[in-house]
């Protein structure tokens, strides 16, 4: 390697440095023996029972887990006429779903049956079979505060406001759901509502900052970070699937560190930004330049209902249009993205519920700076594009803390709208880098050649020789 | 290299192999000197005229060559952290715009600057500036059969019906313009009408077979084969811009090896097929099954009035088709793409004139099997896509040229619906996977590192050690 | 009347004229009692097992009967300020839903439990609960001559040839289900399928032609001209929901004025052509002009697979295009419509099933030539359109025939894409004037004010004096 | 009349009844002679010089004025087969454009010419050949309080802060151009800025508190109230393109019945709002209920920034929001109409300047309540749309005051989002039923049958006899 990589020595925001000798490699990666425990703030909700639902419905054999790289996808190894190409199942030791067993915390104590059908996203006649599997999870209260999403009002809570107290109990759910499941290993993953918008402040550069605040009942500590204490704190890898802070601070990746756990986030990336992040890295591809984009969104779920609040959506905002900068980089390209408009709104949109609806308009320019224009409708839904990406952070987040990948995990930067990065790095948006990033990853942990895609050898006589 | 690539000894269908000692790499290339001649039959159609008018408006400084990747274009070098992006016209030594110089056939006598105004793709005000360049260029007679292309009807044709014929006046045109402009270098690039379909039969097989048979005048022999047949035996690349079999066949790519002369096809992509490889990679990436895609484009320019033959539009469905089924890969995922209904459609319609639209349509499921919609209405403009992608090729292929590159060029696969390979190997069809092939063939052949995307080094310590 | 109405004379093409002293009006017009047969050719499509599944749902109350002007329409009476707004079916004297008996024929013998499931147009949950009496539905065998609708292939068909024999046995199966159900009085509607492209020829022109042509087994005569000559000879009301001639010829008029039967056609106006006839008289009463208007459907049911076959959608065709050219008048505006250019295209596509898709894009240009774009998507479904369509034109031909109007039912023209008339009247395709004419028809009925919309007279004092 | 008309005797709310004796119609409505003067508060903005470019290119006969009624559209007079359809101005005596002259006010200095270009909505190439006509037209300097639009800031005021004064000033304008210009007859229009939302207070419910008001420097008289007291004070009609509340007030309506003066609006059908007056009576003829409708705009003109303050949004929202009530009628319909979710959004977005985009997702539900959805994109060019209005309002309400229909002309709801109306009678919002009524009108004016499309007469014999 020519160049010394900068990044290398710091350890205060990557978390401490990852030591290529520590980690487990090809045949040092055991399968994974025993029950693995998945944790869900927000447990209630129409992502997790839709991935909760899903995936005892693909255990027993009536579904199939569509949009999980993890159960479907393959893996190419090697060269184009080889034809090696495994599943990824196949090729990486992943936890086998019938091993997961699942708990969480909700605002509703609704059992888990209730509320897929309250959530009306899985139809009655796919989540009756299951009826028995899902009425047997119930909610444990939650932490909640309503100053951090204010169109919610639920009542299923823990008693008390002292914020070390809250921490306390939720590592005992914890425990006490471990012991009693022989669970084997955990990982817990946001699927909760989207909080009010935060800049990182004081009491979230460092962790002992963030302690003393936690003890001081700091109004700026959020629900969602003592969710992710009590998980670091019980060594246990946390995702955030929300544009919530959370773990996207120094104090956390510090505790991530010291405690050797593996954090990741944030937002899950589905809908209109998913779109976006294959649109725009194909405009770019051309060198397209964009004069404007406009997408508007409508649902009428319950996310919707959060985000007609201007300061959960705001959070939400910033995530959204955060893509285009970083895939756009206009930095290199000032002619063709130096200044175009981007606007995004969500609508709450009732006749809606969970079915989603992102239009984008998109005003683009070529040859000579004519315009030409993309408007793209997504019918999409929320859940059901939410769900997979829940099955396959759980997964590959057991694999991470297995093979000794510890701190922020920007390999599968893939899943989310916001990927946390290492400071000094810009984070990667373009879904087909974000791919290939997380496919050389896997390539790397087994021992298999990077693909770069470079065809020319094909044609090559020499190389032979 | 653990596996013998059983493509490398094979010289009939990839032209005869490269020799990789004999490839200039680095240092080795030199700078281009001299004029560049570029050669097109259908000089006075939509796509040429706007290539041609763009580049002189270009040269005066009075437009931007914006979907230009050899203009506008930047290549990452190196770590993130190195911030070497340099524009891939300053790393690889591409010929100068101000070096090219236009000739060409076409079936209307009309000169560049009418022919300009009748396309009615750039408008007078950008016309006007140069008219004194456009209508100095005036078409030479163009080979024509009607047979192959039923809808048009010029009369700018070369006499008589002598296959051989036609082939020594397109060379002595070739070699009258080079001498008289005192050209160093030449590059042909087909912008013509849409042959009806053909598929590969005797005569298009061995380079034997064909030159009996245009001596036969065997109507199996296109015009366009007349024209790449001119280009190849004076030893000058041929880039097929329309989904015609032209230099697509064995006899073709023997020539090719035998004169080391470079070919590069077919069938430029822009509007709809470009949205279908943006957006198939995307929805594979993220493993979600398609049940059908209905594609439909209106247009009214003179290539909609050619597609409005149905054995044209035969050709062109065959290339447009096919490029969901090598990306989607139903082999190796059957449970997302193995029965998804692929519709396409093309209409005249003159109200848009060159003003193409296509709408999509595009059905697909997620989560156990839940469907979802996407449609996409794309109002291009079908020369104002194009044009760029025919000053990159013609620059392309001139440096593959002088560095030795010659028969297939996969790596510029990133420019056509159908890109021209290896017998043996699949095309590649993934526009990103397309563009990570160009750039890496550029670093390859200026000695820089293979990109991967592989990040987890940048989270590790020990490599530095 | 200033005018002598040129058309009041002439039998042969209203049928004959109308004896304004003989229809009933106002008291005289009886409450209907009794059974009201509906006679069903096709009663196995999507279109019949629609509409009666959903007219047992309504009668049980578990549904409501949306889209059905009789059930659920309103009817203005007297001025804006006297309030005095009766529902339809409240207004004028029509037969109860519970009074309706179904009967019919078809290729396929399923029950219509059978075939509605196989329609895929009502779910299961509100199926089942009306299986009993859907299973109790059976077709009779239909008269099918494949020569008419290529893309079909039923079994479940008259045996024989001969086509007054198959009259005699359409006649004897009326007879039959009247002796058997006590019926009262009936109606049939055709809701087959579209039979290839005729043009009305010698045998259609005169009654005595077609006995004629009948009894030589014509190739001319279509089966549903079989089916319309049975119900006319049966002086049963012939409703025509397909574009096919049947009942849009002479003789047949012919035949209607002779026994004093009402008549009406053709082609249900649902979806696409529904719009148009929305948007159209919208551009036209903004005076804004036509470009184009492309129009394409896309579609998966039996229909859609019958519309495969060129001819049958030659049939369509013929009656999508002409609603444009009616109801934009570029006789009496060529600045605004007189080039525009009109396409519609019709594409089997099965993801969708019976849920039609249709896309339209309209070029329009307003103040000084400035064009301007509308796209319409409409995500609709064909057969849910259709029902109360079927619901509202068997009961009002039921009242037509009560009342004594007889020959061509122009005042229906609301319900079809093109609407029959009287030679030398130009039919009416404006969906407003349409609706206008029907319930000013019904006011006329009942004996109360035309309503012009004239709306001056509120602003006027004197007038009371 | 059977009832007596309870409104008849209202006089303060339509104003003084009119007398129906005292109305010229037919014969007595004499032919326009001179001049016709056209003020225009807000001439500089884009409608308003749309409007006047327009006007000034038909009248030298490089362009159409496509889109307006009174030009281009024709009326149809007694029976079908009469074929008596002349032109609407050729029916009523217009003025001719060619005695047409402007004058207006606006906040900016610029002459016609510069505020065209500024508006960029008719290119250059139609500018120029009238610049020498437009730049000719200076605005006098505007009546403007900041408090009611936000988010404009020109300095081309009138001096001080006195209301009265401001009233004064703007009838001495009147009263200099009048005389100037040899004018023999005006109108008034607004074509300004949306204002602050209002409601109606005490000072608008009568004309003495009304000019109390003034007197006092009310802070709830907006700048809207005083051109429309000039106008009426002046003797001149006044109309209201915007959805200010101005003259929709008691004190207005009152004087203008004390002057006989007309008065129009309010705010301009056009775009999104005309596209939901063509399609929702489409929706309710056919009884399709309704369970969600979401509209979104995007437009990037000098409208767009004025409406991204949410108190003039509130204006526009309250105009746009209640179309959609008066014409499906819950209160008729509640099964279909009653819960529907109605969303209007606007969004400032200056890629598209004029060139406004609306996109309706419409969720509608059918038979048996299955659901069906509609999306609607409409890209249009606001004023392309608004220009030919004016025009129309302007010779229409010219006529109105020439045969002595004064006060609230509820015949011209056809142009207006919110069509005053007399108190007690509801608003007609229907694009079909508005354009009958104005037809009718006219047909009463000049001694015509009402068209009511009956059409039974057409098959009946005896009528004749």
């Amino acid at each position: 390697m020519r160049h010394r990589n900068p990044l290398a020595s710091r350890n205060n925001d990557g978390g401490p440095a990852l030591k290529e000798r520590e980690l487990k490699r090809k045949d040092q990666i055991e399968k994974p023996k025993g029950k693995l425990g998945v944790f869900i703030p927000g447990i209630g909700g129409a992502v997790s029972t839709t991935f909760i639902a899903g995936v005892e419905a693909v255990r027993r054999g009536i579904a199939e887990p569509i949009g999980s790289l993890t159960q479907l996808g393959t893996i190419r190894l090697g060269k184009r006429f080889e034809h090696r190409v495994p599943k990824i199942k196949e090729f990486v030791p992943l936890a086998d779903l019938q091993d997961m067993v699942f708990a969480g915390w909700d605002l509703y104590d609704a059992n888990l049956y209730e509320a897929a059908l309250y959530a009306r996203v899985i139809n009655r006649e796919h989540l009756d079979p299951i009826k028995d599997f899902l009425s047997g999870i119930k909610p444990m209260p939650a932490v909640f505060d309503r100053r951090f999403v204010r169109n919610l009002d639920g009542t299923y809570v823990k008693p008390g406001a002292d914020l070390r107290d809250h921490v306390e109990a939720l590592k005992e759910d914890i425990s006490r759901f471990k012991a009693e499941n022989a669970v084997d290993r955990c990982v817990m993953i946001w699927c909760g509502s989207t909080e009010i918008f935060q800049r990182p402040e004081e009491p979230h550069r460092s962790l002992e900052a963030l302690q003393k605040a936690v003890d001081a009942n700091d109004s700026r500590i959020a629900p969602s970070m003592l969710y992710a204490l009590a998980a670091l704190e019980s060594g246990i890898p946390f995702v955030n699937g929300a544009p919530n802070l959370t773990v996207d601070i120094g104090a956390m990746v510090e505790l991530a560190g010291q405690n050797q756990v593996a954090v990741a986030g944030k937002d899950f990336k589905t809908g209109q930004t998913l779109m976006k992040t294959i649109l725009a890295p194909g405009l770019k591809a051309r060198m397209l330049g964009l004069e404007g984009w406009y997408s508007t969104n409508i649902l009428g779920n319950r996310d919707g209902l959060v985000l007609d609040d201007k300061d959960s959506f705001k959070t939400k905002e910033e995530s959204k249009l955060s893509v285009l900068e970083y895939i756009l980089q206009p930095q290199l390209y000032p002619t063709l993205y130096k200044n175009y408009y981007h606007k995004v709104t969500i609508n709450y949109y009732p006749p809606r519920g969970d079915n989603k609806e992102g239009w984008d308009c998109i005003d683009i320019f070529g040859w000579l700076g004519y315009p030409m224009q993309i408007k793209v409708d997504f019918q999409c839904r929320d859940s059901i594009l939410a769900a997979p990406l829940v099955l396959d952070l759980v997964l590959f987040m057991d694999l991470a803390q297995r093979v000794g990948m510890t701190g922020i995990q920007e390999w599968l930067s893939f899943y989310f709208k916001s990927p946390m990065h290492k400071e000094g790095l810009y984070p990667e948006h373009d879904l087909f880098i974000q791919l290939m990033k997380l496919k050389n990853t896997l390539r790397y942990l087994m021992g298999e050649e990077q693909i770069t895609h470079f065809g020319l050898d094909y044609y090559m006589n020499d190389r032979e020789a």
